[in-house]
């Protein structure tokens, strides 16, 4: 490597919070309540590096830097924050600075900030921010959770149809109000329905006296303020969006939405499916043991009932593991295997179905594939234990058909069990992340015992 | 609702792929090798949604279509398949019309087109393709699969240091090879390394002989060819990223990265985790029985070899499960409420790491964490096991001690195996989501048999 290409290597820089040494120097000076020190060491980091480092720090921490120098540090910080960690330091910021710093902030983001101060505080914010703030942080609210209308920003670009070009980059530069960062403006009729998007990119490669209606585009999907976000989110992905205007009820333009919004979605959105499949129902790096064992309770207890029902379904055959040892030895062979076997089936099925790719239309067919996998994979692992289990126990030859055929009808049920259960579910417009696993797991454990102690009864003991 | 928002309201359509009608009667055509009835259903659809049909038919159904009707579709569609498809599909184009189809997409989308067609097929590609598509696929190709070169485009725009807006403007507007949309241009030195960035919206409100030196931003991080597609994707969600240079060792610019990318990567390698913690290597709409049944088939052979192992641990206690048959009944219990804490605890892991949330300098606080939740779980179950099991054998008092003592081992071990075992092997360098959950129920079988049937035979039997 020659010389001349160092100080390029050396620019890739490792994030504040993936630096042990300057997160423990912070918890330090923190610890010391060292407010100029803490300053010097987070006030000139990029916004999105001083939320890392506050998401990294313990709780304690976290409230000193923001009561110490939360007032010094640009106001984007917040909205970098997860809401759980922004819930946590908010009420040590003096209402005056956030009220500054909704106003700084694009009104999705000052939206989402706002939504996390509890309602004492925010009276004080909101009288502390200025009108058209506080007007703005108002309707972003009344709108619900998770909707189109709670995630765009109210700050975008029109333009009258019979405008050109150069009418438009005038207006423009006249304009202080604009979004920070925008990638399309959009073409409305005079009612202020959209009626085409024109890329900033085009725009500035026509010439001045181009009319807009000659290089729009129809806008391909109308997103309405009640729009579910993962479905914006979908969109977005499938049609490779940068932004879209969001209408109301009547049509007409109100906000924005743009694609960095959509990619904090759809990580959240997988996040989720991810820790609901395996029954957590919420996670987030700073929870209190207290918050985590209450998201992983209640799964457990369903899952005890289950259990207790599955061990049930063995009481019945002590009479059969008392003249038999080995189907007490065996017997969680099953039921783990038909576990996985429906887990596998159900993380498929949750994901196609999360993806749009498992829909009405192509349902049966899914159906069919996914039972003739776990009916191959079936007769697979049947062979094997067989195998495995006449080696094992010579002495009773029959064990290995038992257990054979008990594989074969678990892995039958586990496969239809883990794409019926979550399409099920949906059908009846419930998450079909969650709870799925208990369901498939209850099925393939109570089939397993039943099938597999069943059936060494009538071959072998009856 | 007045008549006046109808209009408005008729225009949320259904994407065709979702339309079961429109689905059958593609799939009918196709069986009936009607090209001009296929080509009026396709023709006008958006690329796609046109991808998304192709998808959601059975294979045959899709090569008709390739067959008959792919030379008439727009190039596009063929960047908006899956992979797996695609592969399928190419070999039913002619290769000329694949050859000029590359030239018209983006580089990024040409390239990973032509990473799906076989070897002998690409030859006639790329003869059939003009000379700088030919060049540009072969340079993308020589980047690794999954890196910042393949992944961005070689069409982007540079200027000078010293250029003001105006030049810029003016410059864009007489050249032809412009990439179709961008968000930024890169100011350049005369190496052509990048030292600052502008926001396409950001030049346009400004007036012409503004420099660019005064409204471009320094490049926060400079993604190098070679840098790992998800790592490229983290910096672009952290930093809130439309668009950013992907330089050469040198420093030298060679290319851009778009989000619209990004947020396909984003949902690949979450789906991915999702899969393989369940046990499935890949899992795509069009892949065949076979293929499933290959993709989950070695995930349950050792799932099979740990299964056993348990059950080798349980064939020592059967002279223990012989005196007491209650043994036998309740051991699945003690193993699936710990499978299950291990699985919670394994998936918070998995998110945390692949989010980056967990890193070197906070792994102790997770871990501690992470222990005291499944042993704060695991103290609630022992007590509510216990009173649960006391009641069902009232004969055997010390049962219900025996089985709460396994409990709260058995957690203990969940919860750091949970965590513990993610860890490892990323310290190692392995993807923490594929294998753990083996290495995390094997621990959480054999702990929860060996505690409760040894605690028993001490307490009970001994």
């Amino acid at each position: 490597m020659s010389i001349e290409n160092e100080p390029a290597a050396e620019q890739v820089r490792q994030a504040p919070s993936e630096d042990a040494h300057f997160i423990v120097g912070i918890i330090a000076s923190a610890g010391d309540h060292d407010g100029p020190a803490l300053r010097r060491a987070l006030a000139n980091l990029d916004p999105a590096d001083i939320a890392d480092v506050i998401e990294h720090v313990p709780l304690e921490t976290a409230r000193v830097i923001a009561k110490m120098v939360g007032r010094y540090l640009p106001p984007e910080f917040l909205a970098n924050l997860s809401w759980e960690r922004r819930e946590e330091i908010l009420p040590e910021l003096p209402a005056d600075y956030i009220g500054r710093a909704l106003g700084q902030l694009d009104t999705d983001d000052a939206a989402s900030v706002a939504a996390d101060i509890d309602e004492k505080q925010l009276g004080r914010v909101l009288a502390a921010a200025d009108e058209d703030t506080r007007l703005a942080v108002e309707e972003a609210l009344s709108f619900e959770e998770e909707t189109a209308g709670r995630l765009m920003q109210r700050e975008y670009v029109a333009a009258p149809e019979g405008d050109t070009v150069g009418d438009v980059i005038d207006r423009m530069r006249a304009d202080a109000e604009l979004p920070d960062e925008f990638f399309e403006i959009y073409v409305v009729d005079a009612l202020m329905r959209p009626v085409g998007a024109v890329r900033v990119s085009s725009l500035i490669r026509a010439s001045r006296d181009t009319p807009l209606a000659d290089i729009m585009r129809a806008p391909l999907i109308l997103i309405r303020t009640g729009m579910d976000q993962e479905e914006v989110a979908q969109t977005f992905q499938k049609y490779h969006m940068a932004s879209a205007p969001v209408v109301d009820e009547a049509g007409r333009i109100k906000g924005m939405v743009t694609v960095d919004d959509i990619v904090d979605i759809i990580t959240e959105e997988s996040e989720e499916d991810l820790l609901k499949l395996a029954g957590v129902s919420e996670a987030a790096q700073t929870d209190s043991v207290f918050k985590s064992v209450r998201a992983r309770a209640p799964w457990l207890l369903v899952n005890l009932g289950t259990a207790i029902i599955a061990s049930w379904v063995i009481s019945n055959f002590e009479g059969s593991i008392n003249q038999l040892i080995a189907l007490a030895v065996l017997m969680p062979i099953v039921a783990s295997m038909g576990g996985n076997a429906g887990t596998q089936t159900l993380a498929v099925a949750v994901r196609a179905i999360a993806s749009r790719d498992l829909t009405e239309s192509n349902a049966p067919r899914y159906v069919v594939r996914e039972a003739m996998t776990a009916m191959s994979n079936g007769a697979i692992f049947a062979a094997v234990l067989g195998i495995v289990v006449s080696f094992w126990f010579p002495q009773t030859p029959l064990l290995a058909l038992a257990i054979a055929l008990a594989i074969l009808i678990n892995f039958a049920c586990a496969g239809l069990a883990g794409i019926l259960v979550p399409l099920t579910l949906r059908r009846f417009g419930a998450d079909p992340a969650v709870s799925s696993s208990v369901f498939v797991t209850f099925v393939t454990d109570v089939v397993g015992f039943m099938a597999f102690l069943g059936l060494a009864t009538l071959i072998l003991l009856s």
